[in-house]
């Protein structure tokens, strides 16, 4: 490798951190080199894995000169306020999905990425996976005609894993569309050329014991004319991964025996052990088990996705994309590399490295989120909702 | 049979009529005693399998004392005046999906058959199909609680199958809306609860050598607050039938290497040669071949439902339905009779000789056509589009 690596430092090591560390190990792109988190487990946890530093306060750890580029995966109410720090420092950023939970925290993360000239990526978020990068590129490609209408759903356990009590609250960013319609929109965008016109939605909240969204339906208009329906629900009932050849997210073989399992670990927590729960299972955490470092045979993915083209149906699967034309079909694998995840620290290195403008910008995320509020209103007040912030895809390299 | 069979008088023996026969043959309640259709073909072909009368106008059919029940199976545009007729000289109908295509032509029908006091079913449709049925008479019984969400899509070849040039119009009744949507939304109304109360929609005209819809998305909100999303793509690429076990709608095991054939066996046909390319499948064409007479193992089936619950997601399958549920996941089979679309029947024979109100009735079909008039509206205007002419969905026995 020519240039050193980027030294990263971590703000929150919990569930997103836990997700993304089999990455940061083995990309020799990256180094971990200092951390901040409240929770002392985590925190000794990460000095003995990697002799990092670790600090009390983001801005602490913004000071350190070994910290080139942070990443920010605390809870999504301090993400407009720790990419502040980080930013006025001069670091560049990597944040989690979803951006922030308002438009106005969205623009201040904008203008302060502006202001800075740091470069700011958002992510990890679904839409770096290898299947829905590659269908991008070969949208782009314009050899299959344009791309006119876009279906996707996922059926998942999301509302019954161990939640903190925000999570289950809307008005603190909880809810399956602060979470994961981050994802399902940005896919959704990047596939259809980002510029939604605007969105109309239900939402479903019908667990009274999680009073937040738990599931949603979305029709979204773009530029040009296409069209997309969004459907998800994160009720533990029906799971889509059937669909995608019994591969998880995680784009694991699903164990078949896992079925109920989110409700029954639940089943006799309160709110306080589930929080409890959950960061016993994120590293550093009393019930964490590592994931294994290097990616499996498939790739991540967020459910069933198809694109329908002038001249194919593109369908996206673990393994690549199947590409239904007009006579014949055939699956073209997309090429995997044993790092999982290894897209996100593709963009965060081009961003930093080469200076090449991330697809996952600032103003690319808010346009994500502008679609997330846009869900919630439309849902509330049962109109279409016009959007007036989304910006273009980048070029898919 | 304590009863006598139904005589039936068929007014089009085309395509429906082909894909009924077996029905009509195999099922002791029906005995097909006479028929209209201005081509010779057909004509020639019901007198020599049926012995049957064969007449040169509806009404001189329905004169006939032998003909008890009429079943319409002409194109779209004639149902209306086709049941009038029928309906005035006091036999019972079964008339095909749509049941017109402007509300006026349906209002026209519901009044007709209150006046003469007559029974109307209106069908074949997939929402006669047993998993259907079965689902909705799972949901109605209230043990997983209320139905909230349901999603649906169906990707088949629509598009490319031959029609006849009034099929590629809208303003006569083509495209997928009136076709397609008219089954869809039978079996969204009737999962849900009947009375939808709002539709938004985006369709696809995206052939220019094909000038109507090909697709379309709708999102339909319902009384009580349930909503459901549609999906429909007739474009002959990516074929959702792969989600069903690879049984096609017909509930037969799929070829394989039956892709691309729509497209290619219109490939060199113009508009002329296309209607009767149509016509030679049919019954009594130079090119038809009876189809099997008894059902297979599988049920026949409009693509994948999914109805989200409060205690389990119902998805349904050719054989039955999954419910997955809080705890636990099983598959209900769906009993199967050896006589196809038996179900179609039944509703025929509970309302004429046991004159039990049909599920399927005029002012049931009428609020089907009314959201179908209601997505082509919603997708030309950009708007959502409110419903006034809904009814509630009858008892499922
Ligand atoms: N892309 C993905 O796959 C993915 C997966 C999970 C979470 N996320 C995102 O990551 C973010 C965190 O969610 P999570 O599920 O990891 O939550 P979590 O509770 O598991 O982890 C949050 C961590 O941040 C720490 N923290 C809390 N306040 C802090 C502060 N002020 N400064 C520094 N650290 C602080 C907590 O102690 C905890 O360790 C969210 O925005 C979420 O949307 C993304
Ligand atoms: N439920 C189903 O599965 C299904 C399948 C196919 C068609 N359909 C419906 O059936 C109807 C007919 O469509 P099709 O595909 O069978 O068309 P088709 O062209 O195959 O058949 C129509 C038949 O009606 C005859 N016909 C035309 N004008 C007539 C008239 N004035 N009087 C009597 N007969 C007349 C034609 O000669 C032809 O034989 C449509 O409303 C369609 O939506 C339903």
């Amino acid at each position: 490798m020519e240039k050193k690596p980027i030294g990263l430092g971590v703000v929150g090591l919990g569930r997103a951190f836990t997700l993304m560390l089999p990455t940061f190990i083995q990309d020799e792109r990256i180094r971990l080199v200092a951390a901040v988190d409240p929770q002392p487990g985590p925190r000794t946890q990460f000095e003995a894995d990697f002799g990092g530093r670790v600090y009390d306060s983001v801005a602490a750890l913004c000071g350190d000169p070994l910290v080139e580029a942070v990443y920010i995966a605390s809870p999504h109410q301090y993400h407009a306020e720790h990419v502040a720090l980080a930013a006025s420092a001069g670091k560049a950023v990597l944040v989690e999905k979803p951006l922030a939970i308002t438009l106005e925290d969205c623009t201040r993360i904008v203008e302060v990425a502006h202001e800075a000239r740091v470069p700011i990526v958002v992510g990890h978020s679904h839409s770096f996976d290898g299947p829905v990068l590659h269908a991008a590129r070969l949208i782009q490609s314009g050899t299959l005609g344009r791309p006119r209408m876009l279906h996707t759903m996922n059926y998942t356990d999301y509302l019954y894993r161990p939640r903190r009590p925000e999570e289950l609250d809307t008005r603190q960013g909880g809810g399956v569309v602060f979470s994961q319609a981050a994802h399902q929109v940005d896919i959704v965008r990047l596939l259809l050329g980002g510029e939604a016109t605007s969105v109309r939605a239900y939402t479903g909240c019908w667990d009274t014991t999680r009073p937040t969204e738990g599931a949603y339906m979305a029709l979204v208009g773009f530029e040009g004319g296409a069209f997309a329906s969004l459907t998800y629900s994160g009720f533990a009932h029906y799971d889509s991964d059937q669909l995608m050849g019994n591969i998880s997210e995680m784009g694991e073989i699903k164990p078949l025996d896992a079925y109920g399992q989110s409700r029954a670990r639940l089943a006799s927590a309160n709110a306080d052990r589930e929080a409890q729960l959950k960061a016993a299972r994120n590293y550093g955490g009393s019930a964490y088990r590592p994931m294994s470092v290097s990616a499996g045979a498939y790739h991540q993915h967020f459910g069933p996705v198809i694109v329908s083209m002038d001249h194919a149906d593109i369908s996206l699967t673990p393994e690549g994309l199947w590409v239904c034309g007009d006579m014949q079909r055939e699956l073209r694998p997309t090429p995997k590399c044993d790092v999982p995840r290894v897209e996100v620290v593709d963009e965060l290195w081009a961003s930093v490295r080469e200076v090449r403008p991330p697809l996952h910008s600032a103003a690319w995320a808010r346009a994500n989120i502008e679609v997330c509020l846009a869900i919630l209103e439309s849902a509330r007040t049962g109109k279409e909702v016009a959007l007036t912030h989304q910006v273009k895809a980048g070029i898919v390299a």
